[in-house]
């Protein structure tokens, strides 16, 4: 309380996109992991607001050293090792009662050398990146995985009809376009005891999977799809959110140059584009859970 | 419900990023105003996404139609054209109990001739970008605004001393140094019916001011002085929420070259930074608003 | 010649980034060819320029038109396209006497269902960009490709040892370090005669190939062995270019929590990096082809 | 030479963005510059390509270390400050013939507190970024400064109209639109001995002046009317040269809403754009100067 009515609310603070590389290196044959780590302490930093009293407050350089320190002996998925911050952070610091941590991993792929993957050379893996968050608060543990920007495109087996027509409506319908869009999707966990690389790898399969295979009948449909087919497939996820741009691939009218286009010559739109947001839930788990606070793009 | 236990949570669709520019040229002395403009629907949409059938849906392609059709009679603040948007698509639209409306606004100063303001020729302002978030819920209106990348620098008058020290501590205290963020704030009204553009000119000369004021202790402290000047001056605001990333300028040890440094030449460094969020409220309005679901980098 | 002494120099224009998406559908088996091209002219301009007399001027946007127009025949190696406009340009559009095509490629893989490549849905591939520049020049004619962002990392068998030493040096020699670099590469061919498809894939392979194997004394050692591993190999190129950072990775000091590092933790820092960048050219090619002026980062 | 006919080309390296922040805080009126800084060597570099050896090779961190001790005894206008990088490096470093230095500059202004400009809080500037590129070669010095990223914008007064048509054109005449672009400029100085501060500020204004004075004809005749216009006004510029985007701004259609649209109502796209690149030259200055070689765009 500053005196004049006005208190602090929710806060948090720590050190964002710490970027940890760890060599495996025990054989010959390397492993590479690449990760870039945000650490947020939450709790009783009241002083530190209202008067510039840092006592409690942990330094975003110390909560730095301890990500790099924690990694010598090894960092395994990316959830595990955030749990690993959190109970310390949660355990051994007064004041500090929860937080949130967050890392992206980026992929590396071995070379192939004569056919033949090398031990220690990489070649950076595809587009997208994993993510993860985890959210302790009290006494609860949340850990939310994901992936952004995994591109994908649909050249046929698309269409988009029967929707509302009011004074503004110029769209035409159609029964084949291009759908393409850049998938951000982020799952819940209904518990920290996973094998979160399995699951990951799992997950993305069906994901790509499930958007190959739907006929679209609009990409609220294929959303749906793609969560319905994760929540079935792995029991140990109970929310997958999804928010996804409808990136526009418009044919272009070749008319004028005496040219017809039967949907083979397309221009990609920058913007604007669609936006696709929903999470897909299972019954009994739609009370949203605090830990999707502060994620961007999910209503 | 599709049946299987799976079902449909929040969701929200629309058209992202509609750049819209508009000149009003009824004087010689012509306005500019530069948006970029996101609408998204929410309601009764649920048969899209389990059955594909789009019998709800205002296509986003209507949406973006919509937002050029309303800009023919005017722009105006942009949290008043999103409150228009919002009122349009909740009272006109089948099935739409709600939406989200962001713009962001760009700033144009006119081009100084012989030392007088140009009538039609502009030249781009300030790094930062205004923001404004509007959502519609139920017969609830709520107004957020805002404004990021504003990037400011104390070249003395900092100090960060009295943090907790364990094992993994290894940073020295320090009575002078840099402090440089980029400031993200985001404010919530109290009311729809404000002089939106005088609001946010002040604000952001609030929070400069109190930035350059403030002996700083501590980031947080800092941030806390800031808003708690916005909320004293301000009293349509019920909080304000800041993410501040702390971007360190390291000093640079010169003292192999057989120099001092006597906090002359320093490092800007890119990652990692410190990162604070915090909120601060109005006491009596501390409830979390559900307008802030989605905003990233709020907890 | 505008009367006081100042005179228009080299100039081109035209319309740059021109995003063309191609389905070839002659069988359910779709091909995409994904590309950004930028057309540029050059040629008789001068009255434009200087009286803002446009008749020799073929506007941008009719450009933009016939990269579409041709696309309806098919596109095939973007070189090969680029070659198609740079005839048609220079052969049909008076004034123009030469000019410059430039692609982006996007790869594009099958999305596996089942662990079969499905027909029509495709996954965003590596995160490089293959490049090709064509330059007209009266009746001369240069194709130059290449690709970018291709990241790669040696975990060992990199070392840098006996460099020059002065007063500002503090740098320790090792003999292990993490070699990291995201490759530049642009190559010249010397006909335009060629399977720029294969020979792209080869070049590719022959780089990623030669940065695993070659033990690096220094990163300037390392860039010319790719460059001889790719002249050796293609006797249709005659030099190669490369733009390399060294993306440092500094193993972290972990010795203040009572930690050893035997190369296991790093830190990959974003700025400054090393950047090191040089021509490797067949005996005879040596003079600078003026198809190189405008492309940055190359001396 | 490598023994098959394989030589080694053109090579420069050294270490990019540095990033350098000096506060002069001699007065309680502190003076902040920031710079991103890259400094490359050229010379006898050959035996570090082909053999790895490293005798010869000036440490990157070794110019990094260089940039911050320099910068302790003062900073001044870049142009300044690279010509000082350059004499060090070209005087006291065996094998080092020449090389290539390079700087950004951002610009800071002070908060105004009370309508006060505070003695040691800033504000980031406009958008665009001041830049230096000076070029040791033997014994010539060339000095090109520069700009990017200034964005203009005429809401009138331009047109375009009197253009080739060919089968591919469908463009319309207008005379009437918004003309927009981010300017890129680099101009070359016949001297090392100008007060560069003074030449940038007023360039930059002549180049504003010129854009909003001349009634546009086409984007390449506006391009002349500025260049002129600063050739004109300082004699110690030889040339300058421009890379210049011509961002569409298109009026909507707004007909099918019952709407007209008088030049009121604009779509700003992004991809593609037009872009204008040209030289402006002092007669006499037309022969290309070296120094112009790897910058992107300038033909």
């Amino acid at each position: 309380m500053s005196g004049d009515g006005i208190v602090l609310g929710p806060n948090q603070y720590g050190k964002a996109e710490v970027r940890l590389v760890r060599i495996d290196r025990d054989t010959p044959r390397h492993e590479i992991t690449d990760l870039s780590i945000t650490s947020q302490l939450r709790g009783d930093f009241a002083a530190a607001h209202l008067d510039g009293d840092n006592a409690n407050i942990i330094a975003t350089d110390t909560q730095k050293n301890t990500v790099y320190a924690f990694a010598r002996d090894g960092v395994g998925a990316p959830e595990d090792f955030l749990l690993r911050l959190g109970r310390h952070f949660t355990g051994e610091c007064a004041g500090v009662t929860g937080g949130r941590w967050e890392a992206e991993q980026y992929t590396w792929n071995r070379i192939l050398v004569d056919g033949e993957p090398h031990d220690h050379a990489f070649v950076r893996g595809g587009t997208e990146t994993r993510t993860a968050v985890v959210v302790f608060d009290g006494g609860e543990q949340a850990v939310i995985s994901g992936l952004r920007d995994l591109a994908v495109l649909k050249s046929t087996d698309s269409e988009f009809r029967g929707f509302a027509r009011d004074r503004y409506t110029t769209l035409a319908e159609t029964d084949d376009r291009i759908l393409a869009t850049s998938v951000t999707a982020r799952w819940r966990y209904n518990s920290t005891e996973v094998d979160f690389d399995a699951a990951f790898a799992d997950v993305r399969g069906l994901l790509l999977e499930s958007f190959a295979e739907t006929r679209s009948l609009a990409l609220q449909q294929t959303l749906f799809a793609m969560g319905r087919r994760v929540l079935q497939a792995r029991a140990e996820i109970d929310e997958i959110r999804f928010s996804m741009p409808n990136l526009h691939h418009f044919a272009v009218d070749l008319t004028p140059f005496g040219l017809d286009n039967p949907h083979v010559v397309f221009f990609a739109a920058d913007r604007p584009y669609g936006l696709i947001e929903a999470a897909v839930q299972r019954e009994g788990a739609e009370q949203s859970h605090p830990a999707w606070n502060g994620i961007a793009g999910f209503c």
